[in-house]
């Protein structure tokens, strides 16, 4: 199969990131590519970037169209992870709700550590918007940046692991999902530092990908995920019009 | 003081319904000018289009910064309302959120009627990221496009009063909220046909606006609504690059 | 038009510091009397007594019958809220709902200060009643009884100010309600020194209460708003007697 | 045990239906005493009678001070329960919330059949206020006065089975609750029509005050419900105000 | 009446700790007898042991048909509480529940105290099977096994009123409930050092059964607790196998 | 991989309908063997012959120790999972779960469709556990025991396919999870004609099963899933007790 991993933040440093650890965990036959939004923010971190995300992401979508089998949305806001199940007919997976649904199976109340306090009300009405915030026992925010970066690790792990033992300790959390795509192969290198499962959102949605990829349900054709057809919009690429049902 | 009425559909005929509406019922003193958004769909109607019409509402009110006293987004999903209030400084209003308010001071239970059963999930999670979803105590989804055009409105307008009074019947509600940016108006029209106050968005959100640029709070400094500074953003319109503190 | 601003506890210092405030945001326009209850507390700080105040603004409502256009209750449990909306013809404002409503604009985590740990149930039953204990973040109760008195602020507003911080700091509250008429110009003195709005209920509802009447809905005549007809009633006040549809 | 029917409502004929349910399902040893409200509605149907009742019912239970072990307030609305709770050094049982506490231990879901479908927003708000609203899977309103009188009371019980069947038919219920003190007595005589248990609430809030008589818990000494001290009240009855810390 | 006690532990000790208490607060005419799960964990503590407590429990009742009024399932996680209710056509009470619901009359925020954190979300996914979960205002974990046993329970006894007095200082809670069946007793000993009702489960339950047999409700003929009828079992005690319609 | 399918009813026609399917539906590579319950029901359908199943399931599981990367419980209630996760180090699927996680990234509100009223609060108690009951938009419970047995199945086909449609007409389900391991393989035959994603829990379990021992999550050592360790139980099945921590 064909998963193309969509970076909708404009950096290219979070898709290499994220391509590399998905290709680690990718199963034999899956044929990875990656894209990254032609327009907004290097890396997302304000809800008027995020807006913005939303039309880069599906513009890069319409630009692939055809090429892919299955789409992952590499960023943890799951940036227009409905709509462009609405969009496109192939299964489209976000790092987050795929981390949160794994972490479903694996215990019975969730940790979540993130970066930037800032965003936290973003990732809570993700987990509202999902139905998922019963499950979701606790959250951390983390600041630090270095993450974005390939210098020294130690200190973030540090913070991460630190958190996840609060997590763990003060509420109760039986399973811990780091999120933000940069997380991409940090639990390789913590998971042995905590006594209960360690999730990121990449590893959990190129599996999920696959996943559904063969059980092969039909796109919706009826709904608020059919196929938007006969619309008219103006004054946006060709791809993308060209997903709306008019030439 | 000065009021921008925000369209964030494509189409001009939506823009002018509004704009008559908010002049009608605007207090003395209130200016009030109008955009319409320059790209995305004529009339949203599925997801990917809000999508997109999130980085046009932050795009059109970039070009306007500087214009106004407080904003109105003239649709019924409040498109980047949230997204809007961070990145001004100045009152944000969305025509939903403005009617559901409203209602809460009227009636205990609140009905609402809107246009298109395929949307309605869309009008559910919205209630739900608001937490108002509790004070919603009945929805109808209705087929019929000719609010959107000039011509006779005989027919739905049955419809609206038919399902507002199944809302008031069987649902117990107390008060009827029309969603839609095109309903403005419709309330004159129809309220004594029914036993219930019966609100469109467009009116209560001209009242909230003017009532929050009363109020005079501030913008806060802190929090996900705080300001964005210093943003990295690439390939979008320089005004709306402005907006992330970098020149 | 005639705003009754009616105070349920029986001390007329609330009342004037209430009015006070009132007529320092009201429109031009807007012509401001008051009223305190006959009867009950001094100022209502238990559930028996606001179970007699219940009574008491029912019946100071019936004596002031016909001589406004809308009332605010100028008290924070907005005591009789729903049946005072049900008896009288004209909108009823609570300065507690009004505040939480206003909020809702303002930050997407409400703050709540109020004073007495003993009653801070009271007002999350409240905010379960509104259906907007989602959108409330944090709560804080201080012990402090100087707001009830002229004498120096200075402690109360710093116990107010950290507080507030508090909840910003901890619960990410991105904008602050104070709970209490006594309230009333509080913000005015403290808003500086915080980074998100402050609100209070007094300005809100006086606000809202102008909104209402400009929007001149109709009195509902079904469900558990409409009013009262043909109804048994003894040993009430005749006036009072007379809101119940018997002469 | 001394035991203390109170009946909110200023209508005797409530009173002495309640009287003699509660005699005929009292232990041995129990000692049943009636009181009815002095002023307000004679049979409370709407909002502001209800605010009226709070007042009345703790008048009347301060004019009874001392001379019961516990109280069953005879009312569906479970008028000024936690004020009376609060107010008071003995136990004060709801009849409403006794039948529907009793009812979880009986079935996995509850029935509601009222009476006016007016009202029925007023138990919904009692639900969730006392954190049951999960527990109750449907309701059914009837507009019935009969059961407020002594003439003939089939058409009702045919209603009230009927409705009671719906509600397990359609909605699951496992236990039905009729709401109303006049429906005291009445599952004698309907229970073998219905396949599961059928409760009103005077024999269940018997049952449940002589319960905590004999679990002669103390009365909390701090919190929202302990008992008011110090506080200055006026132009209530005597005995109402020496309820509150002052002779 | 005759009581059953059931302890689905396999240890004798909780049952004697259990029956000696019940006997203590049973009513004059109530014979108690007790029995204890032949197979299992001695004290539940995980999981696993509670899935195979569930088997015992009914096998263990099954065994003792026919020879009580009512059963008090004498374990802190209720278990097999609903199959127990279906499998008999007695009255079935689980301590807990009969804590929780008890406490709903006393206080209006309930405070739990129970032992090893390691078993708390059982607790949290028992009060919210019981729609209780709104009703819990804040949980505390101990960790000490003194109370499994005769020895000195001054610490534990320290550590309880200690937890007891945080949940109503920080959370508010205005009564408190202590898990577990060895707590039969506590109150009494603990009660005087706590400003609000303590309850544990036995002295609820025994009260709540006799309360049930009182009411005589039928057995449901229909739903999710009515009988089995004409089932197929294998390998299961002929006590058993006899309880599901079938010879 | 070794998967372990294992059956808590005790009719090998289940296990069989399973297996076929589980064998259709995995991975080149997944080696599948199947267990059935050595005691219990034959299919299970009360809540008391789901509490035996609990053991039953666990005495199965200890049986087949040692033998599996992974089980899959191939029974609709999910009977024992929490439970099983516990007890073992391997990954441990429920097919209910699995569904309805599985649905989550297909539709954004799923339908159920079940057989036998009776039980229908057993999946709905199940949805709440799991904290994914606003995820579900409509239940349908079908009266049907044909797919228990070979016969034609073209009655149960219609209902199955009507109740289907009538979740997306009426209740906006936008995908259909069929509840029971008898429908393994239904889907394939009735895809077509539905317009939404129709899934059935083994398909799902076995592909979930695959994916989470591919990602190789650590056993938690802590919380309510850790494994139990020198635990005391007595009369059960020597391979049951090696479990706990004892030889």
């Amino acid at each position: 199969m064909r998963l193309l991993i969509l970076n909708p933040n404009t950096s290219e440093f979070v898709t290499s990131r994220v391509a590399s650890q998905a290709r680690r965990c990718a199963s034999l036959g899956t044929d990875i590519t990656t894209a990254t939004a032609a327009f907004g923010a290097r890396i997302i971190g304000t809800r008027a970037e995020l807006a913005i995300a939303q039309h880069a992401t599906l513009d890069t979508l319409a630009h692939h169209a055809g090429t892919f089998d299955a789409v992952v949305l590499a960023v943890s806001y799951d940036t227009a992870l409905y709509a462009a199940r609405e969009m496109l007919s192939t299964p489209v997976v976000g790092i987050t709700e795929a981390a949160w649904l794994t972490a479903c199976q694996l215990g019975t109340r969730t940790g979540v550590v993130m970066f930037g306090k800032r965003v936290l009300p973003l990732y809570q009405e993700l987990a509202t918007l999902y139905g998922l915030e019963r499950r979701i026992a606790g959250w951390r925010a983390l600041e630090n940046t270095a993450p974005y970066g390939d210098g020294d690790q130690t200190e973030v792990d540090q913070q991460v692991v630190s958190a996840a033992r609060d997590l763990i300790e003060r509420d109760g959390c039986e399973v811990i999902v780091l999120a933000g795509a940069v997380m991409a192969g940090v639990p390789e290198r913590l998971q042995k530092q905590l006594p209960v499962p360690l999730l990121e959102g990449v590893s959990c949605a190129v599996a999920q990908a696959e996943m559904l990829v063969r059980l092969a349900c039909p796109k919706p054709s009826t709904g608020s995920l059919a196929a938007p057809t006969e619309r008219a919009l103006i004054q946006v690429s060709a791809a993308l019009r060209s997903q709306f049902g008019r030439a």
